[in-house]
């Protein structure tokens, strides 16, 4: 298997999380987002939709992170990360796209890119942005969290999956932006028991080998 | 079952449209995105995410489009609405997450209200803005869907599932915005594929209980 990978990518981080909750061996692959190597057309050639993180199993290219991460999950069962009941995945699907649909994607590169050379937005008020939609997002998530008896150690129950595989990611950037986090107590004591093992430290950007400072 | 929907919100018109290719009857509950109406300490008492959809079956409240339509091809198998293969589910995954993290959250009424209100932008750049993530975005869906054998009258095959669910509604939105669509032409050849069929025409925003002109 091959990674696909940016240190800083969230969405890659995602899915470094899931290769090492599954103990799945694989060649790290770095595409430098910075330097806009996602574009080059060496990796173009393997991934049409030029993003990372990309997962190369068995001459396959698969993409999009929670894509990658449901195949993973049919494909190397153990350990699950996605609960046996249809109710349950329905919950942990719904986390993960909380962060993925409604926070990450307003945070992106490319979105701050814009932001700055399109509409001049200057950098107080580019950071303004980047925290309104994180602290906003993880408001939800964490009423989420709390509403019901689903929550355990994890985002679902005792064991870490899919939507632990995306809320760590998104607190790592929050923390990075400087974005408060004191309003939402149990999404952090999720984000602190998950840091706890082994998967989610070997899989943290600066473990990467692409890490830069 | 009841679904909450907003007419014009392009995720509700997702599970509208997957009610409408399962054939399953639900109570429609509107709910007034322009209006605020997701804020709602009724509706709130309902979703606590405060987004459009919502979706009750057996008294179980499920959101978030994707994970509402997965839940239901899980729980209400007939038409499939996702591949038999892992490797067929992970490329629909993927188109509708192209979709759905990479295009349909930039340009949200949320997030084009922040744009004018909070970064003072024109309605001129708000719509530069809309168009660019709308435009750049189909053209990442168009080389998906041409870069394999995979691609058929719709966007996996010859029967409409998930992504189909995902792809109409974003060219809803794109024509109301009058983006440029003539660099898409197997995205519109799929498109046109899904309109002419009754659950897809069900589903539009204009046969909506709330539609307005």
């Amino acid at each position: 298997m091959e990674l696909y990978s940016y240190f800083r990518s969230s969405a890659a981080f995602r899915v470094r999380i899931a290769l090492a909750l599954k103990g799945l061996p694989h060649d790290y692959r770095a595409v430098h987002l910075v330097r806009n190597e996602q574009a080059d057309p060496t990796y173009a050639a393997v991934a049409t939709h030029r993003l990372v993180p990309s997962l190369v199993d068995g001459g396959q290219v698969l993409s999009q992170s929670l894509a990658i991460i449901e195949y993973l999950d049919e494909t190397y069962p153990q350990p699950r990360l996605l609960p046996a009941d249809a109710l349950g995945r329905a919950r942990v699907r719904a986390l993960a796209l909380d962060i993925a649909c409604e926070i990450h994607p307003l945070n992106n590169l490319r979105v701050l890119r814009y932001l700055v050379k399109e509409l001049g937005a200057s950098e107080d008020a580019k950071n303004a942005w980047y925290r309104h939609w994180v602290e906003a997002g993880l408001e939800s998530v964490e009423r989420r969290l709390t509403a019901d008896g689903a929550t355990g150690l994890y985002c679902h129950g005792d064991t870490p999956g899919l939507a632990d595989c995306v809320l760590v990611p998104q607190i790592f950037n929050a923390q990075r932006f400087d974005c408060r986090l004191d309003h939402v107590p149990t999404v952090m004591r999720v984000f602190d028991a998950c840091m706890a093992l082994p998967a989610f430290q070997a899989a943290q950007p600066s473990a990467c080998p692409d890490a830069e400072n």
